[in-house]
């Protein structure tokens, strides 16, 4: 195994250092010089950060890929959203596999190697989006570690044939069973999470559900997850993604919930939207409940936002968090870091030894300076390989 | 006067033009190849956008000049922010003058000729900042038009002297008298707006009072800053700036608040934070209201966010007012475009015949695709010359 060296870096903006490299992982992160003879590349004293971690996005869907801009006209109800983009795909021939692959290879470019990709299953498109996905997640093997979820965008219970679906698509390879809105959209919340739940007991996987509802109601469906969590024993197995509800209930609910959230080891995937209520990151990390980043959709139909950066992404929670401190910030960048992989069960990651040598250096002077300026990654480094330099991918 | 042609360029995203320029000032856009052997420059096919419009910044506070990155850690309330602020300026000796001038020179680079920047007058600084940044107005004349609000950041009421000084501040130059939060930090609303509306009589000059009060006690202040516009004949001269209250008000209450500011000409500048309730964009252009758009500061003791890109803050004001559609994201183009040059002022704004030709070139499909990709800005014009070609300044 070759051993290289990154010299005078600055790991999350501290004191100069060395950090070595085998066998695709951190060997050593050490102030003095690397042997003579060993290869090595000068950092130039730019700041180091581990790898990002995207925990939120739909890379299907997007149209970065597209020749043409897609002008957006839908209307503003989440069901108007759901329908207008299943058809559009259907209509189009809208191809996941380009879209997914494009859409990655530009999160590395920016410094992403891992990802939590929520992938769409439902009676028109079937498991096409999900086998494209999975080829996409192939061809990254290696640079990027790309996790699908079997996402119902559609419901299970309104269309017949969705549970088979999502059965066919965890058994394809897909790592997580997705669920949505159990009572605004599904309208019968028990019937929803039991076939949720069920699909991940009999695949052995867990659960990220997508939870838009708001106020009381989305805390009545929450309530139901953390159920089930229980009872199946699927502590620290499951994700709930937006948990909007968290953002507008009464704080003495709230914090009961993230207690019971905290107990359990359920995460919240957030992408801290500026025009709703969301749950507050402090008041997360005080409960002990794992919070983390994604941008949710990127240039689709959806929404014209987003960006393969997640440095963009920890500015966007900051702002909605009014995170001024640097320490607050460091918290913004913790949620598409640590508590990014923590919440996904990305492995060994961090900037230490042992870890996956995936790497991002940045011209800043401190990490609040990379979030606020997101400066263009001078080198990423994936799996102890150089992928992309200035933001641009290596051949 | 010599005339140059612009031409292939796609104004708003539209069919490719060719745009005229005489004497500073766009003499023509129209479909047809410029006469031969007058000097013309390829636009490339890209998009066209007049010059952007900063309505709310600070460009006397900011920090992005500075060799060290200024670490953050003020308290939560607004009182800390400003106390923090005096304290710091005082003790290093921050220069306004070579703050306000990188960071309108940042500005121009990225598209933005025209500026209004709050300027603080206080008992510390004195009109220190307020003859700084006049330097850096007239450093850029013919550059880039800046107004100067004089702005009484540590209040008036509490300081004394601070009365005369925002006198000696509009005698010597600054545009606009500031005011700030009459109940919440002045504490005495009546004598507050009573000074800053009789400096502005005294002066004849208009009003941009910085209202971050919530609720009914910040809709109270806009009803006396209301009650004194049309008792004083100032209609279409007063600008409140945040009025976040508008945010957070009953809709009846906002809606009959709006239709008195839409009768007297008052406009709204906001910033559109995340983390606060704002004046909904949509809901104010519908009552006849101006509402344009700002940064508030950028890098500063307040805030380590903020950028000179006005595409950028065009995207936050969408991301806020939830402006998915493309013509929503037009809204808030417009917000640091036409509604701004209306809100503060700015005269001759816009692409067409007889307006400042102040242009910026970007390679974008569509103006929502300008604002959510933010591009370099390939050629920037103001006043009929180049000032910056990819997002740098000519010499």
């Amino acid at each position: 195994m070759t051993t290289w060296h990154l010299t005078n870096v600055r790991p999350m903006g501290g004191a100069a250092a060395t950090v070595s490299i085998t066998g695709g992982r951190i060997a050593a992160i050490a102030p003095a010089a690397p042997p003579a003879g060993e290869p090595s590349e000068d950092g130039r004293g730019m700041l180091l950060l581990p790898g990002f971690v995207e925990g939120h996005t739909h890379l299907d869907k997007t149209t970065i890929h597209l020749p043409d801009w897609l002008v957006n006209a839908v209307g503003p109800r989440i069901e108007d959203k759901i329908d207008t983009e299943r058809e559009w795909r259907a209509r189009t021939g809208h191809d996941a596999g380009a879209a997914s692959l494009a859409l990655a290879r530009a999160f590395l470019a920016a410094g992403t190697t891992r990802i939590r990709s929520h992938v769409d299953v439902d009676t028109v498109g079937g498991t096409r989006h999900v086998a494209r996905v999975l080829e996409t997640r192939e061809a990254m093997r290696g640079l990027q570690e790309i996790q699908i979820v079997a996402f119902p965008q559609s419901g299970i219970l309104a269309r017949q044939g969705t549970e088979r679906l999502l059965d066919a698509a965890l058994a394809m390879g897909a790592d997580i069973v997705g669920g949505l809105d159990p009572c605004a959209i599904e309208r019968d919340p028990v019937r929803h999470l039991d076939i949720v739940f069920g699909l991940a007991e009999r695949h052995g996987k867990p659960v990220d559900i997508h939870l838009h509802e708001p106020g009381t109601m989305g805390a009545f469906s929450l309530d139901l997850i953390l159920e089930r969590t229980r009872a199946l024993g699927m502590e620290g197995k499951v994700v709930v993604s937006h948990a909007f509800c968290l953002g507008d209930i009464a704080e003495r609910e709230r914090d009961a919930l993230l207690a019971r959230m905290a107990q359990l080891g359920v995460a919240i995937a957030t992408t801290a939207p500026a025009s709703r209520p969301v749950p507050p990151v402090a008041a997360c990390r005080a409960a002990g409940v794992t919070i983390f980043g994604g941008n949710d959709g990127i240039r689709d139909t959806w929404t014209p936002y987003g960006s393969p950066d997640m440095l963009e992404r920890a500015m966007l929670i900051g702002l909605r968090n009014n995170f001024r401190r640097d320490d607050e910030v460091a918290l913004a960048f913790d949620c598409v870091s640590a508590a990014g992989a923590q919440g996904c069960g990305f492995s060994d990651h961090g900037l230490l030894p042992g870890a996956r040598a995936d790497l991002v250096l940045v011209e800043a002077r401190t990490l609040a300076e990379a979030v606020v300026a997101r400066p263009v990654r001078r080198l990423v480094v994936s799996a102890g390989r150089v992928v992309a330099r200035d933001g641009v991918l290596s051949a």
